[in-house]
């Protein structure tokens, strides 16, 4: 359920990774290959850096295969950094309220995953969001909760350690309720300067996550490909699932870690370890 | 900022009342005169009951004036009692889970007004709600949170007291936030059997509403309405504001009042007087 | 592309059908095993004979199965005849407009397939079309200009005898442009009394067809399913694709090939014998 | 029905038009003043020059007042030539295929007003477009047909000759259906590089149209409006009705009139004759 991408490099126009690839996140949206459904039809979101004040935010409830404002948007827009989620969903409500990226000032996150039984959790972890940002909290997902928690927890100061704390709060709660296995999750943050990516699952394999290889090469694997020809030291593709049209180009992010791409491409990687904090149980 | 209509009495062609009237509700969604606002187009909403198990719900965000399905649902169903409600957005989405009626099991809730300041209060509110419902909240609105409010004390075995509850509770909140005259409402409610509607302000006038005179008088009145003459004993029609062709037909429900019409067009009044309960609170 | 069904016989909640049963309408929007794409989900609409002047339309871009409004509608509206129609556009804009069934009067009309190289005929078809009733044609689909041209050529006094001038004078002018195989199609239509269904193509098999087996055998087959104990004398279902919980229950509809169902649930059949007329060439 | 803006000059974010000013086109969504009709809700559509190949076009079916995604598109891109337009549907359905700027290629077109009884017409004026282009009729609009036909008799190469004729191709066919009075028109239309509007109407008064005063005027006139300051010699807006914030600094468009801006905002006008030319009729 879900799948989402992340660009960061060179300004691009956003159709170039969005319809123009084989088998990219607008694809995926119709015929997910690694995902949990094939069908990813409930709602799409594009959050970009460029113009303007912060992040702009697309967000539609038609399947992304067939929205021709998302082909015009995107085959106008150029950016250095933008994400991109296809929506299949399971059981809230098909709103744009629910799709991703969620954002708040110049932050953007995307969720693929589940926090399992959230209904039975869902109160303990609205009370534990900033009640000053409690109103904020606008449509029924999950996601958004998990949003709203890690910006509570520090997100904006240290995005990965506000995530663990985020999902180590939330194993706790999910304890407390008897529910197992409560976290499912690919995250992708971004403040238009950084780009970061978790993949974890509490119990169980976490939902696919890849990243592209670095530029010299791709350009090495794929020395006939005109787009990858145009890639520029610096640029990198985070995926839930790989293109079809650029075999060997992809490493697999590990379980239970987070990467972080900074301005330049390099890609660091880290072990992501949830945790409980006295201070964030107390929020 | 809305407005909306119930109809109880024999079974109609729902559309016999939301099209074919002068100044009906759909025809208010373009041209309110009433209203705080002449447009109410951000969503529309039918409650009906009929065939099937319990109330039909339609919800939709597109304008009552324009949407075709809405025009052919009501000229295809049949219902003794239904409640139907256009929106004018104040601040909170457009979305299908933010239109009205809402419903739980066999009981419809529509309002029109606001809680002032209620991102102030939402938290304090939610939380007052029964944490078993809590997850049920889908939406974004002020009104749904009210009606969850009145599912939490009582508005099941006791709608009009448990409604003065609520909205006491409500007050008693907004008191402690520095919020005054947090209420603006008229309210209206049904399971089915009766049908019940409120009209109160903490200040100031309340939202307009009226409701149908008895059958006899409006056949009198209005001899030559091929409409009116097919009214039977026990029609009785409530609304924000009075259809245009029935003039004389319609008794203003006076302010901090509540009717409550049960089978067979009785209206009964009954003061509304809001009140804080010590169990209330703690719930 | 596109799959749909219909139902004939005792009224019934339509949502018994599209929705309770095992693969039904509504899961082969997500699902399809036999049609040319898995996924159907570029629009739904539902045609419903029952209370109200003539039948019921609704009409919906979103994917059915993701759509709360037409769960509701099918779960409280009664019918004796409906068709729904899932569809997987290939090419013409998702919009209400391009939703089957397409009405006129009492007539309702489904299509599954298409007209080859649509966009070379569909000047000449269209002046085929009935010149007071041109403006009616307010799509851009195929099927509306079949229907449209089928209601030129007498659709509502032999409507098998008016598909098969249609499909002839299609075939002829296809011809012309130099186009071959030009139609793919099972038809579905019917004025409220009886139920006609068609399965024809110019070339290679034709889309999908069957009829449900009469309610003696289909009683005896499955004396275990509920639902099939409730069926009475005269129930009968034409679907694109079985129900999967109704093994050896459907007799497929042979290749051009044209059914009838009157009240009764009787099944004529009869060759389906595409023809060019004179007067409708003319017209 | 309906209300239009274009904007040429140097490169700003959409918004600071659509949004900012006071009574902008969104405003006149909700509360037009010299329109038809206060409410302009049945949609909204903006054409914009760019990054990307040719002009984006983003068409939305929900009212322009409440759409979040207009409000993102328009605070997050940059465009030196924009057309934007709300629609009051008169008949026609709503939907994005229905809604301005129409486009081919590198042409934008928008129009306020309506071709009277259309219906009666609809099908000769098709039979006058190119009929190579016929199948790129995909909507049910006058406009979408008016548009069609100016590009059938040379819009790409004189805009306002070809606009003439096509006007004048109407009204000979109106004439021969006993339709009077049959166009009522502003146009706007843009190739990137030159922006045309037109002000005309067989009978009566047309549609208001107006067009900024030269900058130096404006800067004059309004020394303390930060927004106009920061226009620069070349910028030029058109528009149906006055941004409110901005008295003095429009001048009306003459019935029957044409005008042209180039770069650089120079105004040209001249009489707008309507004709029809043999080669036209027979196209």
């Amino acid at each position: 359920m879900c799948r989402w991408m992340a660009w960061m490099g060179q300004s691009i126009l956003i159709d170039e990774l969005l319809f123009k690839t084989q088998h990219g996140i607008v694809d995926q949206s119709l015929h997910s290959r690694m995902g949990a459904e094939p069908t990813n039809g409930d709602g799409f979101g594009l959050g970009w850096y460029g113009a303007g004040e912060g992040p702009g935010v697309y967000h539609s409830v038609a399947p992304a295969w067939g929205d021709e404002n998302l082909r015009e948007l995107a085959a106008h827009a150029e950016s250095p950094l933008f994400l991109a989620h296809v929506r299949a969903a399971i059981g809230s409500p098909i709103q744009a309220t629910n799709c991703h990226p969620f954002r708040r000032d110049r932050w953007l996150f995307v969720h693929n995953g589940f926090i399992a039984d959230f209904h039975l959790l869902r109160r303990d972890l609205m009370l534990a969001v900033d009640p000053t940002q409690f109103a904020e909290v606008v449509g029924s997902t999950d996601s958004e909760v998990v949003f709203h928690l890690a910006l509570t927890v520090g997100l904006e100061s240290d995005p990965i350690g506000a995530l663990e704390r985020t999902v180590g709060l939330i194993e706790s709660v999910a304890r407390e309720h008897g529910v197992t296995a409560p976290v499912q999750a690919t995250f992708g943050v971004s403040d238009g300067e950084c780009l970061w990516a978790v993949r974890y699952a509490t119990e169980g394999p976490a939902r696919s996550l890849f990243a592209s290889a670095d530029v010299e090469t791709l350009k090495r694997l794929h020395p006939d490909n005109p787009r990858v020809q145009r890639f520029t030291d610096g640029d990198r593709v985070i995926v839930s699932e790989p293109f079809a049209d650029l075999p060997g180009a992809w490493q697999e992010i590990p379980e239970a870690t987070a990467v972080c791409v900074r301005r330049g491409g390099e890609l660091e990687e880290r072990p992501f370890e949830p945790r409980v904090e006295a201070p964030a149980l107390k929020a």
